[in-house]
């Protein structure tokens, strides 16, 4: 093999006449009127290679053999192409290689798919034969990007000081939310360590070690039955902070975000970043991650019903219901069958109905037409900013079911109209959510969770709540939001073990599970930990909104729904033997 | 808590007057004629604050109830120490804080140990106080250190167009060398995902897929008998690259190489580093890995002692045997028990025993004198580069064993005479070792097993050996070798599935075994694999290297020998459900 002296994505016109050495993969190959093109590609670009028969007939018997990428190398002379045969779009569109040496390096049989044109293929035999799906030109660049992008996260940390710190990958199981993946020990029977869900522990030990700016490109795993966006091992960006409030944190993660927009986008965002307050995001858009590149926000016109005698509203307000309403704007002219449509996508939504009210030159259309009368109805359409043209569609009910479910909906209608481009970069919408609560509550159980995770610190406006109404209290938890993907989450973190451990009687964690799981945290907490906060950025998420791609194509390896490679073909059986020296028996399946 | 204004290690005189806010840990504290003194510590450094408690009794009062470890917050000026107070040891030592405020963050009750002085505390329980024995600034900046290589790595890599590629850590079980960590699967009953014990056929099939120049910093696992200087998990800096030979992997990892000593100890390497082949290293120093930061090169004498009568070497040359010395310059006034000291040494170091011979101004001292005429010793004393006051140590017996034994028998003289000087940073020894063989063969049984893995390319030349004495084949492997470390281990590797099938089959793997266990690789051969080459480098053994310290000091949170966390107590025993949702059971123990 010969030292290649350029990549297939490098030459230009300023090479012409220089002798050079390419290596690459025949992406396609012609024979136009006696000639022989190969088009060679690297992972830099392709490159046109032209063979004469007549003057290099032993180089056109090699050449006439070649397949669909084959690995050859070869040497030749950069000509200009002829006037007809340039291609302003390639970088290399202006020259081609007229060969005076090629070589087979590798060869290779039948494709099970044409790598060009793989999006068509079997989503299987493309996972199975992931190589060869990963030589196509845009799934290199997604992992290119992916690449800059965590150059750029670390430079940006690294330069503000931080520093990165590699956490174990072998833990104490601490179950909390998810199920742990288990790896059981060989010297210790019947004990385990889980592999991390995230660092989060390891993190706050740091900063009690006196770390005080921590980061760490960190993967996480999870043992979940897997919906399509997610994957068993995920990559997060994490983050952890000592003598910080969440001004300075969120300074810090705007500045990284800046960057990584103009990297990947060239978008310029403006800081600092809105702030919402999560009830201020589900009153408005029945959503935590509410994408605002397009409007339809939400009216309360509860109000406005008060005294209504149309069955259907005053039944729902007298068992405390709501109505709550958005704006279609310039929807008035949907035919009856268009409308229907939209009441489908409200039931898929959650909803019982939904109510439409269209704003004609004729005056009000829709159920509520006749059985409310106008003046009502006009200072409705009047919150809702509606004018003529537009329609209205109402939600009546339980309120957090009718939030719910309009905010779903919502989602829905953006899609059905397109009422936002998504590849319009310079929508984009980008904000924190702030003031979270510090619990969910079973609705029929009554039973606490955090919202979050148990070490999350909360509002100190809201202590006296902690014991009279708990699901009232705001914690210090945050996330940022962009486009409606939820791209991190965090919070200024409890450092007081007191508090600690009063936030753990209040999710009912008894003395001794506390000590068995996160004692060592506790007890660290008590040796002088500092006020801290941090996050953990979803990576993968944030790879996949920046190149509008589903999370397969952002890691080179996925796994499927169910957990498998199905490169590899793990999880697979294994010998006998190594079961037993980890002190196990596979449980028989039982008859059925 | 208010915004810090400073870190503890930044104010200087240039800072005079100035009102600051510090955050941090009271490192000590002391009351000096009627002042009471606090050395307050962060990541960053010491600045020492004064309190008067004339002025402030409230602050004093507060000031006297601190104790080592507490978190404290102050606000004070900075103004110049008096002059006998100056140190200028710190970059903080030419003032202090006076404070106008103090408050108290968090508190510390008695420490385990002193953070300061922690060197000397029980092993165990620095590791089960980790976050505490962290704190040590000496441990910090280890940390610091290796975080700061990990950045020159990957910019040394982006610069030059590798990039970086996570691998999956859930994989297929491929056992090879070590035992694998396992992961039960819960969908997949009976079925196993085993954790990486490198990245190597991932990256290969990267290569495959054209990422052409691939590069991580990724997590590694064995599950082994662990000596002191191995952990669990381990660091591994993994390369790969396309379109290679040996000469051009060497020069990306030699300019690596020259950065990261230039970064951590200022030092100029010259390149291109020597290279050495692996026979060579095993003749002239009895080891692959040799520090050539002393001499103690190894003399074959044979041939001086063909026809000696002297029964000791007439018997070991009858049978096949060689006579090997070395030079021990200036140390023929060892006492008689010095010598029998250094005796004692061969045979920890496995040697039968070791014949002295001193170059005295007498003439020859030692066994050998009076049963081997001087003109013999003279020749060998002139091989060796003796001259009147060396010592030679010569051992006699079968090559490969006196050769092992006087390898490791080398390393403790250069301890025991203290021969180099272990932080003198201008003598660093770095070279490649090239030309390892390609099997190893098991003396007894005659099997061979790869010396390196089973996917190392050989020398073209010897390719007709690998079906006659495949034990003499050269193989494409080398190492990285820096004062007697092995810092990475590579090769080129075979990239035509046929090459492939014929080690698989030399080595004695069955076609359904390859299949089982490389099939996927073996597969992705075929389809246009690249000639392709690359290494791992040890990351911790770098760091270990580089700050001359024990492998628990560079890692955050290492395991002990037994792959226990004494901080968080891993591995343990876990709810008994989790294991049958695992299909699985433990193996009760057995009655003894």
């Amino acid at each position: 093999m010969k030292k290649r002296t350029h990549t297939c994505g490098q030459l230009t016109k300023a090479d012409l006449n220089q002798t050079v050495t390419l290596q690459g993969w025949v992406a396609s190959h012609r024979d136009l009127g006696g000639l022989l093109f190969i088009d060679l590609r690297d992972r830099y670009g392709k490159t046109q290679v032209v063979v004469h028969p007549e003057e290099t007939p032993d180089l056109a018997g090699i050449a006439h053999t070649l397949h669909s990428e084959w690995v050859v190398e070869i040497t030749g002379i950069v000509q200009a192409r002829p006037e007809g045969m340039i291609n302003k779009d390639m970088m290399t569109g202006e020259i081609e290689i007229k060969v005076s040496h090629l070589d087979i390096l590798n060869t290779c049989p039948p494709l099970p798919f044409q790598i060009e044109d793989s999006s068509k293929a079997n989503e299987e035999l493309k996972l199975k034969y992931r190589y060869l799906d990963l030589r196509r030109p845009e799934m290199q660049e997604v992992l290119m990007l992916r690449h800059h992008i965590s150059n750029i996260v670390r430079e940006h940390f690294s330069a503000e000081d931080f520093i990165e710190v590699e956490t174990p990958f072998l833990v104490k199981s601490t179950p909390e939310g998810a199920r742990d993946y288990l790896v059981p020990s060989r010297i210790f029977e019947g004990s385990f360590y889980a592999l991390p869900q995230s660092p989060q522990i390891y993190k706050q030990l740091l900063m009690v070690a006196g770390f005080d700016k921590y980061f760490q490109i960190a993967r996480c795993f999870r043992d979940e039955d897997l919906r399509s966006d997610r994957q068993p091992e995920f990559t997060q960006i994490d983050v952890e902070m000592s003598f910080v409030d969440q001004n300075e944190i969120f300074d810090v993660i705007e500045r990284l975000f800046v960057k990584i927009l103009k990297e990947a986008w060239n978008q310029d965002l403006r800081t600092p970043f809105p702030r919402i307050t999560y009830n201020e995001c589900i009153e408005k858009y029945g959503s935590d991650k509410p994408d605002l590149r397009y409007g339809l926000e939400f009216h309360n016109l509860t109000e406005h019903f008060k005294g209504c005698e149309f069955h259907v509203i005053a039944t729902a307000l007298q068992e405390g219901g709501v109505v709550i309403g958005l704006n279609l704007k310039g929807k008035a002219n949907l035919s009856r069958k268009q409308v229907t449509e939209l009441e489908e996508l409200a039931k898929k939504a959650g909803l019982a109905g939904i109510l439409p009210l269209k704003l004609t030159a004729e005056g009000f259309k829709g159920v509520l037409a006749g059985k409310v009368d106008d003046q009502t109805l006009k200072a409705v359409a009047e919150q809702c900013q509606a004018s003529e043209g537009d329609l209205l569609l109402m939600g009546i009910g339980k309120k957090s079911s009718i939030l719910k479910g309009l905010g779903v909906l919502r989602v829905k209608l953006a899609e059905h109209f397109s009422l936002f481009d998504p590849i319009d970069r310079s929508k984009t919408s980008i904000f924190w959510v702030v003031d979270f609560p510090l619990f969910e509550r079973d609705e029929t159980t009554g039973e606490v969770s955090p919202s979050h995770h148990p070490f999350t610190g909360f509002h100190p406006d809201d202590e006296p709540m902690l014991t009279t109404e708990p699901w009232n209290v705001r914690s210090t938890a945050y996330d940022l939001v962009m486009n409606g993907n939820e791209l991190l989450s965090g919070s200024i973190r409890i450092h007081d073990s007191k508090q600690q451990a009063m936030i753990f009687d209040l999710l009912g964690i008894s003395e001794e599970e506390i000590k068995l799981r996160f004692g060592f945290l506790v007890d660290a907490l008590k040796y002088g930990a500092p006020p801290m906060g941090g996050m953990a950025i979803g990576f993968d998420r944030v790879i996949m909104v920046l190149t509008n791609r589903p999370i397969r194509d952002v890691i080179a390896f996925p796994k499927t729904t169910l957990a498998q490679s199905l490169m590899d073909g793990c999880p697979s059986p294994i010998d006998p033997q190594l079961l037993t020296d980890l002190h196990l028996a596979l449980i028989p399946p039982k008859n059925s």
